[in-house]
């Protein structure tokens, strides 16, 4: 699907926000592509983000596939808005092995209060990559001061 | 519910395979109670846990209540089983905001195969505390051998 | 969870809304009780609501959660309001065996835009019940307008 | 994604399993096309599938949602097997207004015990058409005298 931003600014304000989410400095995750209704974070390999077989938790694993849908609805969103998500769904088709975990989220219904997204991450091992988890996610659209909790 | 474990050392079982979860010393979580089908885990607030507005990211409170829920299946199951989630939903009734978290994972369902778990985690405040997000999880017994990918 | 209803007249409100969902005729479908907050819905057994092996086939006990819920919803907003299902995630406990089947949906979160709804279905045997699915529900509040499509 | 079926006389298999699924000769469902990994359910509108202000009710598009994943799993079971439904998630995208709904499953990660799919429900106007629903829905597959419940 082709999206047309709100705000030609799109790409810096999702970077700038993803750049306040202290938490993926913690799990050591980058924001590499942005485009209108697309957003993929990177996580590399980390003993320190596993669970107790040694892959990685499926909670991290959850942690960047939200961003990157909240940040893909986001991305068509207006200037003055903020996301905040309502809820997601993961499915872990694998456990999560592998160097490098790409998450990837898409739009696939913007909308002024509600964008669903849907996402998948990506397990890459050296000369081969397979999808170990889905993600649905809905997000809502909000002004700053409604946010308050 | 009431459940009779197959394990009668299941809460040590279930103790020291949190303590192989490397990303619960990194999140700063800990285990409190384990009871036949019922497993708290809590967190307290750190900054870097955060998402864009400081609240603690959603991904991070999926992963307590995951892990609540998973070894809240695992308490209930034989003593040569391992315990992978097959998925989970999550509904973030408010932004996640205190001082400590607590997740609780409850079974709903045991199997032998699969296990139905829900939870819920509780954001305190120095003198109150709610309910800021839901769990529904699906649980998988599985033999060790099974786990390789 | 006590909930005080915006509008004095919600249960007339709730049972002419449910009066018009003409599948639940269909279904055979009624509306038992209706409180702030809580609805239920009892469905008999028939046989022309079953899958394959002769249960209620699972969509069929989703649609009267998703209804138990959606009206537990519409039960808190104010008169002028319209409720929309945004998504929902049904678990199958067990199969769909009895003969009848009661719905019950709470609302857990309820909200201006966003009214999160959790429920059950349980199903009645002769001499014993149990609980066969779980629904975790999130509803919109809309104006009727709004509703084009 | 291409896969290949343990039973080559799949087709034969999934249709004869939907011929018994009773509810979908009281919606007027029908299955359409079956091939590996994949099957499409056709739902022609009708007033009495309807909820309070004429689309579809949600439940009904779950209804068809649901059993085309179903089948889709088990057109890659093997000769013996049956297949039953965990759990599964609907986001409604669009209120369900067409003439026509076509659901098609696909799944997405095969697997001997736990097959997962996700899928869309698109309808159908005059001269458009548009996706109005997704489905991730976790499938077990099972032998017949598991079933008893």
């Amino acid at each position: 699907m082709k999206f047309e931003p709100k705000d030609p600014d799109f790409e810096t304000r999702v970077r700038a926000s993803f750049a306040r989410q202290q938490v993926m400095d913690l799990l050591g995750a980058t924001m590499t592509q942005v485009l209108p209704g697309f957003v993929e974070i990177v996580l590399p390999f980390r003993e320190n983000l596993g669970q107790q077989h040694g892959f990685i938790h499926a909670g991290v694993i959850a942690t960047i596939a939200d961003s990157a849908c909240g940040y893909a609805a986001l991305s068509l969103m207006p200037p003055s808005a903020a996301v905040l998500t309502i809820e997601f769904k993961v499915n872990l088709l694998s456990p999560a092995a592998g160097t490098r975990f790409i998450a990837q989220g898409n739009v696939i219904k913007p909308g002024q209060n509600i964008t669903v997204c849907s996402g998948e991450v990506i397990a890459q091992q050296e000369h081969s990559e397979k999808s170990i988890a889905t993600i649905v996610a809905t997000m809502m659209c909000i002004k700053d001061r409604e946010m308050e909790g």
